[in-house]
Formats: C-alpha cells, structure tokens, sequence
C-alpha cells in the first residue's frame, strides 16, 4: 500500500474514534444512581443511536430542511423520554444529557494514534456531528485534530458525495490526495467512490458484545488495521 | 473586565498572529538568492497586501461570485509580476510563492500565548483566509488552534456581520460569549456590532517601522493588550 500521496486523512468519528455507546451507558448509570432512576441504559443507547440513520436521511432526502445533528439528537431524545422513562427530567437536565455526545470518549489507542498519525498527515474530522460538537468533544477527549470539517461545513450527511467532495476542497486537495478512515465499510465505498484512499478499522464492540455489521472489511480498502496505533504504524508514522 | 461569560475567542490572524510581512520578506530575499534577482520584497509585500481589501470588496460587494483567499492572492500576484521583475518564475514556482501565505511566521509571544489562553477557552480562527490556509500555516507555525473558522466556511468576508455570526452559530454559542481578538479597529468594531466581546492587540509594526494605522484602540474595548501573552495574563490563564 502506497500513502506517498495521501496528505490528509480525514476521519470518521463515532465508532471509529470514539466508543459512543459505553459512554452513553456510563454517564447515564451516573444519572440513575443521582436521580434514583432505574434505567437500562444499553437498551436507551441503543434505540437513541437507532434513530440516527432515519433522521439523517429525512435532510438527504430533502425532507426537512438542513438541522444538524446536535437538533436532530434532540428531536429524537424527546421522542424516548416517555418510553424510557426519563419524563422527570427538565429541559436543561434533557439539554445536558443531549450533549453527552460532545463528552464520548475515545477508544484507548485513539489519542496515541492521532498524535502519531499527525506526524506525517493532516488529520481532519469528516463526520455527520456538528463542528460545536466535534470541538467540545476534541477539547473533552484530547483529541488533536487540525481541522474540524465533514456534514456541516458541507451542509450535507454522508455517504452523499458532496460531504466527501467538499471536505477535500476545503482542505485544498484532491480527493487522491486524502484517505477516509472509517470503521463501517458503507462509509468507504462512498469515500472510494468520490477518489479517496480508505483505510478500516476494527471497532468489533462498538455496538456492544453482540456487534453483527461491519465486523470485517468487506472489500479491498487501501488499509486493514487493528486500531490507530496499528494504522499509525501501517503508514510509516 | 469580566470573562466568565466568555466560552471561545475568535482570531484575526494576518497581523494579530502571524507576522506577513516580514515572513514575505524573508522567503523573498531567499528567492533573490536562488534566482539572481534584486526585488524590493518590503515594497513587494506591501503592494501585494495593499491590493488585499480591494480584492476582498469585490466578493463582499457581489460583483464576482465566492473565491477563496488563496485565488485572490494568486490573482493580486500575477498583476505585480511583471511590475517587479518575476516574469522569469514559471507557474509551479509562482504557485510556490503563492502559497507563502500558508507558511507565515507567529510573532514571538503567538504560541505561548496561544497555548496559555487554551487551557480555558475554545480557540478559534476568525480569519478572511481560506481553510487549507489557516490548516497549513497552523501546522508549519505550531499554531494551537480548536478549530478553523471564518470567511471560508461562512462564505462572507470580514467585516460583514455574517463572517462573525455563522462562526458563533458553527460554535454552538450566542455571539455575546465570544471575544474577538485583533490588532484592527475596524474588525473589533463589526464584531462589537454582531454582539461579540473584543480584545485588542498592539500589533504597531504590522505594517513595517512606519505603520500609521491601527498603534492605538480607537474605542473602549473589553481587553487591551501588548501580546498575546499579556491576554492570557488578562483573562487569567
């Protein structure tokens, strides 16, 4: 595998760099024991991340007008507040457990292989959260990125082309010039597709211990690593 | 002065952080010594930034659609080659020099400062440069930038409002709890007048030894400094 082109890498982030959901499961068993609650928290993640997909693809669609996705996690938070019985929350206890995705953390390879990484490569988000997110979560988890890009700056979700597209012109470079690192395999084809080198990684719990998708790779990506640190080594950093 | 409302500071960075004009210089007179050429870089630099403002207003005003900084720049460089005697650099070599702006020069209190005022708030660029600009400068200065903002990403050049409130709306905050820092009167006034708070930095050899604009605040504004380290110091970092 050559990377003597590549010049960025450009990153998916939750799942492939940060554990959403062991996250959402260990700050909300922090709010069952505050609040005297008594709720399963990996069902909770589970059926809040499930809306994700559907909610997103109500923009691609151009169902609804742009929202991003810190609004769009909102909208479907109020949606589970009754079945999971977080109705006793207020408005600013819902807002606070809103932005616990700018608080996930990252997997325990993550900040040496960024750091690593960084050496040789720009490394920008290309992710579907939204930049105040990415920021907080970057501060949060110490995450060393160059530049914050992806959905919003793009005004566009991927695996639409134009969120991959855009993230290149902005940085300045082609498509062959950047490698999209992601641990689901549809977010490399969409990648490929528009001119990207791809590398995937293993994140064989990100849905928890009964992971079905995207457990290997599917296809030939450019990279095959364990974590980034593997990743960091493949490429010669 | 009070800073616990404010969340994140936005930069002007040609001027308030980088030094353009004696960074110009320098790789100027580099060239001269590569090429056999006696070029007036100081008058050469000047003339380049002197045709800045006037490329800018014709975005602003409308009267061409949306281009970047780095091909405003490329555009101002091609009228000024053959008025300075650089017919003889071939394309590559002008596009190299083109891109001097993506390796300026930090004053020297910039990265101390920089990292001081990161520890308590979010850093963001405010910049009309363009993207892969500020990333590639931010990487060759060891700028410590959270994230990159500004004109690019809010297709709109300082001073019009928008440039300040799309990078409040980008950070997931109310324009009051973010502080404008730059060494330009006329760029703390716009954002004063979207809601921002402001820091102003002396900056008085900006334009060479005989700089007559900007050596003093022209308004009451909420920090006055001599660096940026004498900022943090301000705001308590």
């Amino acid at each position: 595998m050559t990377s003597l082109k590549i010049k960025a890498l450009t990153f998916d982030v939750f799942g492939t760099v940060v554990d959403w959901r062991s996250s959402i499961i260990r700050e909300g068993n922090q709010l069952n024991r505050e609040k005297g609650l008594n709720i399963d928290w990996a069902e909770f993640a589970d059926a809040w991340r499930g809306m994700y997909q559907p909610a997103l693809s109500r923009v691609r669609n151009g169902d609804r007008p742009w929202a991003n996705l810190d609004h769009l996690h909102r909208e479907s938070l109020e949606t589970l507040t009754h079945q999971f019985g977080l109705d006793l929350l207020d408005q600013t206890e819902l807002d606070r457990l809103n932005r616990v995705w700018h608080r996930l953390q990252p997997w325990p390879d993550t900040v040496e292989g960024l750091l690593r990484l960084k050496r040789k490569f720009i490394l920008a988000t290309l992710s579907n959260g939204n930049v105040a997110l990415m920021v907080n979560m970057a501060r949060h988890a110490g995450l060393p990125w160059d530049v914050i890009l992806g959905a919003e700056p793009a005004r566009c979700y991927k695996p639409l082309p134009q969120a991959y597209l855009v993230t290149a012109q902005l940085l300045g470079l082609a498509p062959t010039e950047c490698m999209m690192v992601a641990a689901h395999n549809n977010d490399l084809e969409a990648a490929r597709d528009c001119g990207f080198s791809t590398a995937f990684v293993h994140r064989t719990t990100e849905y928890g211990p009964g992971q079905t998708r995207d457990l290997a790779p599917t296809h030939e990506w450019h990279a095959v690593a364990d974590d980034l640190i593997d990743l960091a080594a493949q490429l010669g950093c």
